[in-house]
């Protein structure tokens, strides 16, 4: 009786975390998608938007620490639950970091408001970011639903993730040289894209946990890194 | 009896694990040396050791994980213990992510190594990464004394770095407007600079921990963001 009566409080515990996550979750993919907007509308309004939604994101993450820490030294939970908690943990500090680059984007856009844009790298820069925007989304059903298939289907997303982004780099060495005057909204341009692609990186991390939380087994690391610009120099 | 016994082996769990962290932070703050070593000499082959040795690093993430989780789940620790253990958690993610930046830098000798040198910009980058490099070991010292002042004068020494990135920015785009054979070299001196400004970032994040940890006090976080560059465009 008493057993259940503690299980049942530590499951309501569980689920107030998971929805705090949730939640975190929906503010840093909302806030992707609306930094990916106002870039394309150079809306600096919304970009504005972002950025003061950005602590939103950081104080949830306070509040999964603070909560996570609490479950831990009330529950005293072990193996598979204490593993989920930790995991919950690292969620919240990764799911800032997304916020954080999205925030970012959201920065630039002022700027580049000011300069040509250059329009190739710009489509690509979304398709880019609606990828990840959707990797974010089924990786949080994937972690609700604890569905190892779907998280694996995030990790194998990230791949195309890396290619555009490796194809980007080239891309945009070669504005650059065939015109100066793209320089400046280039290396803002990059900077969108890389964290873009960084994003894809967190996202991918939580999708192995989420893998790992469900199957006991932690995926194969045949995910080779497939970011190949620092291998890169400008086409001939 | 029976109580002193339990805190005891507590005390030893603990510190196990911070001798884990500090293994993990004498190895990161090695990549980091060596990696600027390697670039500044264009040293492919000591850039290759510091790349497989990121793999030491992930291996120690990985064990203080398991060991925290272990340690979490047998001394049902509370209030500052668990605060502690969590921290240890969270300083092995961020100590892994420091390594990937030195990693990232190593891995973009051999590319550099073909290219013209761009001097003023290496000197200023080398600059940065040995004040990161002296962030780091003052931080791991801050820890271990469990000394809040040496661990604020580290959140301090972000601002230099901060500011250095700042003027690095603007002098990569000069040199690329000026001469575009400097681009793609300046592309991969850039990421250099702005890893280890995140570096900087993310010693200087554990360091607000070590001063939470030891006077219960969030640090103030006047430390405004100083990394401008989102809002640059190149000088007229």
């Amino acid at each position: 009786m008493n057993d259940q009566h503690i299980a049942s409080a530590y499951d309501r515990d569980l689920e107030s975390l998971q929805a705090l996550i949730l939640k975190m979750g929906g503010l840093v993919e909302a806030a992707i998608h609306d930094a990916s907007n106002a870039l394309e509308a150079r809306d600096v309004e919304k970009a504005e938007a972002v950025r003061r939604g950005d602590k939103a994101v950081d104080a949830l993450e306070d509040q999964v620490n603070d909560e996570g820490a609490r479950v831990i030294a009330l529950r005293a939970p072990v193996s598979k639950d204490l593993r989920m908690i930790l995991a919950i943990i690292r969620f919240a500090g990764a799911l800032e970091r997304v916020g954080d680059y999205a925030k970012n984007m959201a920065k630039r856009v002022g700027t580049l408001s000011e300069l040509r844009p250059v329009e190739g790298t710009e489509v690509m820069i979304r398709r880019m970011s609606r990828e990840v925007e959707g990797m974010l989304r089924d990786l949080l059903d994937a972690f609700v639903r604890r569905d190892a298939e779907l998280a694996r289907d995030v990790i194998h997303r990230d791949g195309d993730v890396d290619q555009m982004y490796n194809a980007l780099f080239r891309e945009i060495l070669t504005y650059m040289m065939e015109d100066p005057r793209h320089i400046t909204a280039c290396m803002h341009l990059h900077f969108i894209a890389k964290n873009t692609e960084r994003m894809g990186d967190l996202v991918t991390n939580m999708a192995e946990q989420v893998v790992y939380l469900v199957t006991g087994e932690r995926p194969d690391d045949e995910r080779v890194k497939k970011d190949q610009t620092p291998y890169m120099t400008a086409p001939e």
